[in-house]
């Protein structure tokens, strides 16, 4: 929090969410608490109108306000904002507890993940490839902030998040749950052709780092994806994609 | 190029790539002119090592230099950098003589990349998949500089890029040399079941808008991801690693 000219409080940063596509997803959503809306003056368009029309119908107070109120957001805020609850994030015993009830779980573990980008694109990801969840840990990775969530195009508001205080205690936890552990990483066995078991608990590794070794010997197996070049490695957001993918083909 | 304090002349940042990985790549392609070698009096490990052997080997001069001279780089110089020429784009009409010779042509054609990251990161799943090489427009988009070369962790070294003006002439000159277009978007043929027609050119989108609605005119089908959740698309670099994966498995 801190205090603008006129001594007024505003709300930190973190606690708003801009740009068309988040605000709009996050108020489909109804999961987060969502203060009130910002628009720009100058805001025109047919997704602002149903922004505000679907504000409206959820009893979200609209305030119109001057454009410059949006110049200490990104550039990106598009003239429009909510100011929401921090982000909700879900115990592990209920997110395991969730997913059970999926015939075919999938959980995704974060294995420290630093750039907010990467991690909005994984959460799109597993949003898009119908994921039950995400795991991340506290430390030494980026948390669900309002960069994430503008990477993210909203989709974390779809989609359970769990924050760990240590992931081998967590996937631990998931291996008394019966879920089956997999590492990404190259040299595992090919994604194309190998044999998925469910409840599946799948680790991505950090950027340039891949699995962490005490991580990797807590997978039942790795699975690797079939390139052409292995000159170049895939970006992690990216490599998640298309493991994601082919899950989704063989979880349908 | 701009003066240092000393008024001597220094090499402009877009002619320095830094970081380990991008900077051993380079190397080892071989593809550009490396004036000289710059690492850190700080630089330890076993790759540091590798780059300065290679660049022996190779004739590159090789500088020490103290570590604040990588102050004006980014963060990830990792106190290794290399200056190089600027990047060589190939000629449109070059690049499809080349890919002409592969019995599987595949060339990716981006439609208005502006984010480095982005950009960077599908220059990498280009490489990974051997996509034949990369089209990209000389306005409103992305170029191939220092922030796309280190995000594409070196790819951008081991593919040809050409850099047209104008994107639906570019397509044209591809149908005369009997390439078939193919667009992706939401609501095309799905990419699984595809039966894809070689050679090929590949149409991604912008990040925020898709296809431009003359682009999509010139195509001769469109391809989508099937998702399990369409209230979040991917990010354009995971929606193309996905397709080109697909595709890889299709031309193997």
């Amino acid at each position: 929090m801190y205090k603008n000219r006129n001594n007024r409080k505003e709300v930190s940063l973190e606690n708003i969410i801009y740009g068309r596509n988040s605000v709009l997803e996050l108020l489909k959503a109804g999961k987060r608490t969502v203060n009130k809306l910002m628009v720009s003056q100058t805001a025109r368009g047919s997704i602002i109108t149903e922004i505000i029309n679907l504000a409206k119908q959820k009893g979200v107070a609209v305030h119109t306000v001057p454009p410059e109120k949006f110049d200490r957001f990104s550039e990106q805020s598009q003239g429009i904002a909510v100011e929401v609850s921090p982000t909700e994030y879900v115990e592990l015993e209920d997110l395991i507890k969730q997913s059970k009830a999926s015939p075919k779980a999938l959980l995704v573990i974060l294995d420290g993940i630093e750039d907010p980008h990467n991690l909005g694109a994984i959460i799109r990801n597993c949003v898009a490839f119908g994921a039950d969840g995400v795991i991340i840990p506290k430390w030494r990775a980026a948390g669900v902030n309002e960069t994430v969530s503008k990477a993210s195009a909203g989709a974390v508001e779809h989609i359970s998040i769990s924050k760990v205080t240590n992931i081998n205690q967590a996937v631990d936890l998931l291996k008394e749950n019966n879920f089956w552990i997999a590492g990404a990483e190259n040299g595992g066995q090919s994604l194309e052709h190998a044999d998925l078991p469910f409840p599946l608990a799948l680790i991505i590794g950090s950027e340039g780092f891949g699995l962490h070794s005490l991580t990797r010997k807590h997978c039942d197996f790795l699975i690797s994806i079939p390139q052409k070049n292995t000159i170049s490695s895939l970006n992690a957001s990216c490599a998640c994609s298309v493991i994601l993918y082919e899950i989704y083909k063989k979880r349908k």
